[in-house]
């Protein structure tokens, strides 16, 4: 945690203390071993970043006086779309699309992901957001990028992404695709697909919409790793 | 598994017959649901690739006919050095380090490593190449990278390091360093730190050896991205 993210509610009105329980706390009391005194950074939840300086910490309660001073990183211009993956595997990708600064991300519904996955608590808004959370308090970031679920491929393929890539390159990941040089200042939608990658039909729809078929070499990456790697490439 | 990776052991003596049991044979009965006729792309340790065709497949025993047709992916020119981390962590940087074809891995100690980790499993001859194979197996390679393990910071950074420079450019990725543009050509070391990051003594030791501090930008990232973050720009 190299930011503690706050939240309107954790502001006593009026004035310029915070009070926490729960997570936050528990992780500044056992993992950073702060004293009263101690400044930490902190960021308002879609706001800006300052420090916190302890007022007042015990095992159940961290209070402190805060006060926020500059803005958070900028975003990269990239939307990105994935398919919906394994639970452990989706909750790693939100939080590492959210640390590498996204601006938002569509997750859909593709031929190979297992329709059950469509069903996992990881899907749930609270578990989303407890990873964006987790994910900008590792890049000292405030924003939570929104997170939009499309659980059937063809409007996301024929509605949906038509209208993200207005005014935007689109690049649509698989391994058929051939390695190229990303000219960086051009916003972006990346697409990426599931375990097994797209099926041909897949594929198609992706072009017809424009996106640029695109691989990485010869080597066929996880999941995660191929978000990772292009999120690296286009930054 | 885009690849099941073979053995010498695996094959019948003075035939081309390959006859596997365990995880392998498993994930072609379950997963794969392969039938015999089906064919199988396989490589053989530090060898070829090339296609098993199934001559039988039972709940225990898969049977193959194997021949060796081509050379597996080349590596990209990185030594990878990381800090110990985390058992789960490590594991995965160990795969995705295989995946992206690394020449070699040397994890070494430093201030912020917790020393317990280096009692894990994890650190393990076994557990270390069962987790390269299968980073091998999503990347269709063969050639394990060999890994090296190094206890001790001070040797580690004094003495191995040098010798791993000659002829190589040097990068310590540290959130303090500038963003650059790699010049892809030239083969390197990357030196990645711990979660907490490198202290300045480390960095200090890293630059007399001859490294570059480079950064990836105003984000701190945990170390399994900046791994593949960093290798996916060098490649």
């Amino acid at each position: 945690m190299n930011l503690i993210l706050l939240f309107p509610s954790d502001i006593v009105p009026e004035t310029s203390r915070a009070v926490l329980t729960g997570r936050r706390q528990a992780h500044v009391f056992e993992v950073h071993r702060a004293a009263v005194g101690d400044v930490l950074i902190v960021g308002m939840e879609n706001g800006r970043v300052g420090e916190g300086r302890i007022t007042r910490l015990t095992a159940a309660e961290l209070e402190m006086d805060v006060k926020f001073l500059s803005d958070p990183p900028p975003k990269i211009p990239v939307v990105l779309c994935v398919a919906l993956m394994r639970p452990p595997v989706f909750k790693r990708v939100l939080q590492t699309a959210a640390t590498m600064g996204v601006e938002s991300i569509h997750v859909f519904h593709s031929r190979r992901v297992e329709k059950s996955f469509w069903q996992s608590a990881a899907t749930k808004e609270v578990s989303i957001r407890e990873q964006l959370v987790l994910g900008l308090e590792q890049a000292r970031d405030t924003v939570l990028p929104p997170v939009f679920l499309h659980p059937r491929f063809k409007p996301f393929a024929e509605t949906v992404l038509p209208v993200l890539l207005k005014g935007r390159q689109g690049i649509a990941a698989d391994p058929s695709g051939r390695a190229v040089q990303f000219s960086t200042p051009i916003p972006k939608v990346l697409v990426i697909g599931p375990e097994g990658g797209f099926i041909s039909h897949e594929i198609d729809r992706f072009r017809a919409a424009g996106c640029a078929v695109v691989g990485l070499g010869q080597r066929i990456l996880r999941v995660e790793t191929a978000v990772t790697s292009f999120l690296a490439r286009l930054t």
